[in-house]
């Protein structure tokens, strides 16, 4: 593998601390697994990390009790291992001198809240984007990571994208795929790898199917590895044999969209007008109907993560923030074509995290 | 494949309108993945299900205008496809007659439920169990998806454990058994699978490391198929080579507690029950210290379900349920234990789903 720079945690938490200074909040609660990884690098499946002006605390069960001092280790982070009851006297009781609690208001449960009022007395403030906002820049030992998942990717491609010639099975393409990702080093894979052929290209999550690829079809794929936790994102289609001239310009559209949108990717630019570049290209072909999802997300420890690239997206681009670009056309009974990048916002534009080539014949 | 026998879910909604009349609620709404598709056999990531004593709709966006009529085709649900404002207007007005609205309040997020006040006069329940509940019970199509499942690791297991014994890491190693339970129909996998050796084994949840596994050592691996979203869910522990006298009783410990275990799994027995043999018999080993974790879970559509078997729980285990029983034993330093396996209550007791031997020597 890759040596990766480590990761700084430190600076996360004071910019944590000042967030919540400026609105006002004075302690800060999750239990969401991506932010308490990012605060504190715990990734197990049960923490709760706390953080007021003077205290950073994370809650874990007794399953974790050698694993979370391991990877918090050398961080100001201070362990408390033990079940429910003690969790929740600790929690009233760090809480106490508390006014504002801060709750990731899309990552808890309701359930959890109604829990957490019979145990403080402290307001509580629904603070949706507290976290996100601050990951959606990203720092260069990210990057780092996230261009070694995309590299895993573009390799993995490169090795096996011939066979989709062998007329395989989509779930025989997808399987060979994910297996050479994982040989090149990826820890896991970003999400399912899609493979979708002919009609089932028109599904834009369709699953690998025991269809046979064969010549005259479309195929899309869609699929990302995973080094230290972040993710890669790509798409590409390919014409396999003789495609015919409507599924062509589709292939064709598609591609100048996508090449549209990437260019105008840079800091200041709102998110929306990305969107607006690739959906009127294909408006201008009149394939803009067919478009039926968002152009992009960023892309970090979760696979879809803010800034959000849709015609509703209130989002400045910054520079460091990690988007995808992904128009797409999906034509019930013909078939669909994806191209998707992911890309590096640079002060002055933007640099592709996935560099393999778009040539669409096979 | 497996030919598996259809689902029916006419029934399942029969038996939620039943729930809800008996508790006086009047809707239902979820947009919980699993929820969502073990009702409707919708499969997609953005679904809400609302069911009323009339009504049974479907919301989903222009991603899934296809898959959602195709998944949900046979059934009486009627399916909305639009955006959010469509949505929120569609919902207003189907719930204008209702008094009550149940929610999931453990799978619906704080900032959902706010959302919704906005959109809705009705009165919000919070429903912890009301479909968990239901799902507890297997119906004979889900037993032959879990057990389906479950074959296809225990065959996996089968054709490479003696490759333990070649000195692979425990990466190189879960990836052989990886591919080899795709190779044989696992549409994917249930969770990351744990291959731990030697000190890495003393974490309940280490991930599979560069370590090389060599004699002397405990081996746990804990993995698991997935069938049309069914999962299996085992561990077996192995011993390499040469192990010393201490792992080898904490071995035959855990080996003979998961058997106490099982030994008493029938209907009518309460779970806490299934736990407290399984640590009582540690206990005499002076082990139970190190058995940091509940004993069992329920499999289904999510790897980890009710009932819950641990000494806290208050689930009497029922005919048709499908629970795990795994007890295991961590030293830091020394390694750990976990032996696992899936269960089917049956009238009289129960079968096991997962038939792999337990003979421990590699």
């Amino acid at each position: 593998m890759v040596d990766l720079p480590e990761l700084q945690r430190a600076p996360r938490i004071t910019n944590l601390r000042q967030a919540m200074s400026k609105t006002s909040i004075d302690s800060f609660m999750t239990s969401d697994r991506t932010s308490v990884r990012w605060l504190s690098g715990f990734t197990g499946s049960a923490g709760t990390l706390l953080v007021t002006d003077d205290t950073l605390l994370l809650l874990t069960d007794g399953r974790y009790g050698d694993q979370a001092p391991e990877e918090t280790a050398g961080t100001e982070i201070e362990l408390c291992v033990g079940d429910r009851n003690r969790h929740k006297q600790v929690i009233h009781h760090e809480l106490s001198r508390s006014a504002t609690l801060a709750l990731e208001a899309d990552r808890i449960s309701w359930g959890e809240v109604e829990e957490l009022k019979e145990i403080v007395k402290v307001a509580l403030v629904p603070a949706k984007g507290l976290l996100s906002d601050l990951r959606k820049v990203k720092e260069p030992e990210e990057v780092a990571r996230l261009e070694a998942a995309a590299t895993i990717a573009d390799k993995a491609l490169a090795q096996v994208v011939l066979g989709l010639g062998d007329e395989p099975t989509e779930s025989e393409f997808a399987r060979v795929l994910d297996h050479t990702m994982l040989e090149l080093g990826a820890e896991s894979l970003s999400f399912e790898t899609i493979c979708a052929s002919g009609p089932n290209a028109a599904l834009p999550h369709a699953r690998p199917s025991t269809r046979t690829i064969r010549s005259g079809d479309l195929v899309i794929l869609d699929f990302g590895a995973v080094i230290d936790g972040y993710h890669s994102d790509m798409s590409r289609t390919y014409a396999i044999g003789d495609v015919d001239q409507n599924r062509w310009d589709m292939l064709e559209s598609v591609t100048a969209a996508q090449k549209h949108g990437c260019e105008i990717v840079r800091p200041g630019v709102k998110a929306s007008e990305v969107d607006n570049a690739c959906r009127s290209h294909l408006a201008k072909k009149n394939l803009s109907e067919y478009f039926v999802h968002g152009t992009g997300h960023g892309v970090g420890l979760e696979i879809h993560e803010a800034p959000w690239i849709n015609s509703q997206s209130e989002d400045i681009l910054e520079e460091f923030q990690v988007v995808t670009v992904e128009p797409g056309v999906y034509r019930p009974g013909i078939g669909g074509v994806r191209v998707e990048d992911t890309v590096l916002i640079t002060p002055s534009g933007h640099r592709r995290l996935t560099a393999a080539p778009k040539d669409p014949v096979i």
